[in-house]
């Protein structure tokens, strides 16, 4: 039999579907369970999005530019434009996800070997782009002491070396909530441009900032235009994840002729997608004001519900809506099956997922769970219940 | 300035894309140009399938399963087995595109440096998608007096080496037509069987087949069921390029599961174009028998046409709908970009693909061009006259 390909051993498995089986065991025994474990959103769609692919007058569902509409791009420049940043349609290219932005920008920065620093824990699925890429991640603890805050610069110095060729952000970030500071972000620049590095800066959670407090772009330095790439996306902003809209963005031109290369290959981004994710910006102002305080209201009820709870100690998050939240046990991998496998309250129980996933370095994170507080009230304050009975429970047992 | 990856630098771009920016000048002078370069066709798209998207009663658009919704990946499996394929559901991951597909079959089976080898002419994006992987593709040269037959297994043997870790074929061929025989297909199979090999076999065209010759897959073939790779689109057989779904087919089990964690890094396929690639596969036998009408009308109307033109041969495609035609000049680059800058025949013009970006070999195939009839009789007709008047001209100037 042919071999699998050594890129394809090293793969990782998401950290979250390796709870999956557990939880089909689970629900397919009748229990409830409330899914703390992933980032989909249960606000619903702009119905301005979903109604003009309802209203499509498509006879011939042609290809599309390889870097997406024409006229999407050009109102999505103006969108960010309103949010301050001198982003013209020519710096973006539309991908299908996130994602693909963020190989694309791989693909277009890095070669085989090359490194990569990004703060953990981080979004898991960097660690699959980066095997795909043949890219090394060179993680930098962030700790829930520090909110998980920017690690001091020095630490990111002591790690770069000749192979070096970006640091990646996530911001606010998946899976900590953390909201970077303007000052945070200027010292990020500042250390690009002293090293002559990319700065990637995943902003995809870029509207969900908590409190009042601003977003700060990597796009907003004027001195970076060379050095930074963001990558963006409609899956949360508008609750479209199934959409497989994102985009790459960056002012410098090498970039976007090279990432456009990729793109070409592939052809274009999807066309129903682009339809509604081009209507998606004709959102009310309205509907993210709802969803801004229905957020903040479940992660005050969360965070505060956490906080009550003996040994749980929690990061308040400042936007995204994730926090990593350290519990009074030794293994969260152990903990997260047992909830679905052997724990039941009134046949209800939770599934979250263990942070060891998000971390690069081993053993990291062992005793943290990521919550996502993206249930209703009622789901969220049931949830709390449940994990302060099992967590008396699993520790009773041992 | 940060750099560019080596990798970014070596992707090539589509020779179809080169000739843009000259297509782009002569329709703003107001030039008509008759595209017979890129295989987007005419054809409507059957209404079950953009009415399902008309008719959705989605409110959240979330993320669908990594591998494509189940209902769809079962009536697909129905669909393959009602040509006589044994696939069943789990031998099918529905992906963003044929790209996609080709994607994860490179990122599964080959390492930074592999060979992979494919019989030239091929489909130009096969060389951005070994590239993107770091694969090293090894041409071996059909030819246009054979009709782009496969050329003989000692001509592979002679290439395969411990990097070789495939064979890829695009059957019927882009750009050539040519539909492998079932006595080609089981060479093909005893070869890979023999070498350990994979077959990595891209059908999107697999309907098209003329004549009431049979279409063989390489999934026809049991004791290749370990070897085999199977990479389809609803783009072509549905007119629905614009929908980016396409999947990818195995019964090696390791083959599956490893492209499943590329497919879950990229969290799922859009979800739309899920719906809408679905509902297609209800699309009644009757617009089938009026597209291969259709195509087969054409391929005879441009064949003749063009075996008609002094100094041009052609090989009579099978399949698909592309041919590659040999033109009495030198460089098909330069004619085309004349075509397209200095030539009009009453203000009307044509738009070709030089040949030569489809051969890995350099210097190979200048003086041929690819021609796709996905123009109706009218307008193949005139792309006839236009190409014959041209040729002449061409040759008087030099």
């Amino acid at each position: 039999m042919p071999k699998i390909s050594n890129k394809g051993q090293q793969m990782p498995e998401s950290p979250i579907r390796k709870l999956v089986p557990y939880a089909e065991a689970a629900a397919a025994k009748g229990k409830i369970i409330y899914q703390l474990n992933i980032g989909q959103p249960d606000i619903k769609t702009p119905e301005v999005a979903l109604n003009a692919v309802k209203n499509h007058d498509i006879e011939v569902l042609s290809y599309s530019h390889s870097a997406g509409f024409e006229s999407y791009r050009e109102k999505l420049a103006s969108y960010y434009k309103n949010t301050s940043l001198p982003i013209e349609k020519q710096d973006i290219i539309i991908t299908t996800g996130g994602s693909e932005a963020l190989l694309f920008t791989m693909g277009s920065i890095t070669d085989q070997g090359d490194e990569v620093i990004i703060p953990e824990p981080f979004y898991a699925n960097y660690n699959g782009f980066a095997t795909a890429s043949g890219v090394t991640i060179k993680p930098i603890q962030s700790k829930i002491e520090d909110g998980f805050a920017l690690p001091p610069i020095s630490e990111f110095e002591k790690l770069i070396t000749e192979k070096t060729k970006a640091i990646l952000i996530c911001n606010p970030g998946n899976p900590t909530g953390y909201l970077y500071t303007k000052e945070e972000i200027q010292q990020l620049a500042d250390l690009a441009l002293k090293h002559d590095l990319f700065i990637v800066s995943d902003e995809v959670y870029r509207e969900f900032a908590y409190d009042g407090v601003k977003h700060h772009s990597i796009m907003s330095i004027p001195e970076l235009a060379n050095h930074a790439i963001m990558v963006d996306s409609v899956s949360k902003r508008y609750s479209m994840c199934g959409a497989r809209i994102g985009c790459l963005v960056s002012k410098n031109t090498e970039v976007i002729t090279t990432a456009m290369k990729f793109a070409q290959a592939r052809l274009s981004p999807p066309t129903f997608a682009q339809i509604a994710s081009e209507a998606a910006l004709d959102t009310p102002q309205s509907y993210f004001d709802e969803v801004i305080e229905q957020y903040t209201f479940r992660r005050d009820l969360l965070v505060k519900g956490l906080e009550k709870i003996d040994g749980v100690k929690v990061a308040n998050p400042k936007g995204a809506f994730y926090c990593i939240a350290e519990l009074p046990i030794d293994n969260a991998d152990d903990f997260a099956k047992w909830l679905l496998e052997d724990f039941e309250d009134d046949n209800e129980t939770i599934m979250v997922a263990p942070a060891a996933g998000f971390y690069s370095t081993p053993n990291t994170g062992l005793n943290q769970v990521r919550i996502a507080y993206v249930l209703k009230k009622e789901n969220l304050e049931r949830a709390l219940v449940i994990l302060e009975k099992a967590l008396k429970q699993y520790n009773n047992k041992a």
